[in-house]
């Protein structure tokens, strides 16, 4: 019996890593999770076992991972960003009842609301939601719902996965709806490759944003009513100075 | 003319710091915050210099640090959790256009919705909304309404600053407005003390939620429709069991 470590690791870069993350990789004997993630890692710790799985094969990563550290021997399933947000923590924890005995520890990490949000300024400084506009796992009438409902709140909103080369239409869908409630000026922004070689962001309005196409390495953010541009920074202020 | 780093610390004990966070710190000529929050830090680097200010001297504090900075020293203004989330990122960006030539970085960090939500589990599996309660900044019908849109949303919901000596029916209020659309059972947590000593956690309904006495140092985690308890945790799915 062993402990299984679910490590949020950040957008990538060693230096996003935290000393906890690093503390459970390093007890870890096996690296373990989706192929991209495991080599942003693996070259921190040459010669540790990995095993990866390609990105549809969650529920058999997990599965693995859980009977690896059931028989003895410490496991690291790595996660992009965190480990709880869109990461196998969830999954891991729902399938942990067939897997007694093993000890799973939640690794927090900064996710790309975050990491992207420090790279545009201060877009979530005030109350936010976070929305994947992936439909692989959730129904798309869930997912408008949920932006209509962001829109009808004024919150500031990261969009996660705003599009694949499936779902090439999702992000002018979903800034739509948001048009339905929001102004077209509102400001917006997104960050490309958030931490990596080849970073990008651009600060731009809602009607703007529409037209953009972007990839599925790209986190998206919506203003709130009160989200300014500064300087080419996106901040949604919280409001000290009014006090 | 100086760098300016906003840093955000995690949850607190250097454990939680990132790489590039601890690289700031160690730039900083000056570590400037809030008291509690420099204190979590300023043991690190013993003969450091450092500038606190009490909770409520926010502007005064951000313009003391872009002075500095301006002046030709580097200076880290620290902040618990993520630099921009509640942080001191926005009120700096705000006020940087008067303090031409200071380099503002953004630091991210663990957020206690992130930090917080490990301890649980995985409460933010799939979409959420980050509220806070406090109505120091925001008016209470602002407040309201977004309850009320991230309950018809059916999100998963972090809950900062649940309750102070002035606001001791704040989350019983907001538990009210949740219960309008969500039911009694929705599994719901929360932590205190996150990552520091005497942390303590727990996993109730929504409607003993309601009941529950809490601090300014607690955050409190609702469940979606989706969210379960899985022996002790919180765990809101995304679905991969169902593909």
């Amino acid at each position: 019996m062993s402990e299984l470590y679910v490590v949020g690791l950040g957008p990538g870069g060693k230096e996003f890593l935290t000393g906890q993350a690093m503390t459970a990789l390093e007890k870890a004997d096996v690296l373990c999770g989706y192929t991209v993630y495991v080599d942003l890692v693996s070259p921190l710790f040459p010669g540790k076992e990995t095993y990866t799985t390609p990105m549809t094969r969650e529920i058999d990563r997990c599965r693995w991972a859980l009977e690896t550290a059931q028989s003895g021997r410490p496991v690291a399933m790595v996660c992009s960003g965190d480990a709880g947000v869109y990461g196998m923590a969830a999954p891991i924890l729902e399938l942990a009842p067939d897997y007694p005995g093993v000890d799973i520890e939640v690794v927090p990490g900064v996710t790309a609301a975050l990491s992207g949000g420090s790279v545009l300024g201060a877009p979530l400084g005030h109350d936010f939601c976070v929305i994947s506009l992936s439909d692989l796992l959730t129904s798309w009438p869930v997912i408008e719902n949920r932006l209509r409902c962001a829109a009808m709140g004024d919150f500031a909103v990261a969009l996660y996965n705003p599009a694949s080369r499936k779902r090439k239409d999702h992000l002018r869908r979903a800034c739509d709806i948001l048009l339905e409630h929001k102004s077209g000026d509102t400001v917006c922004g997104w960050v490309r490759n958030i931490g990596r070689e080849g970073q990008e962001k651009k600060v731009l309005t809602l009607s703007q944003l529409r037209e953009e196409e972007l990839d599925m390495f790209t986190t998206v953010f919506i203003g709130s009513s009160t989200t300014r541009q500064i300087g080419g920074t996106m901040v949604t202020p919280r409001g000290y100075d009014k006090k």
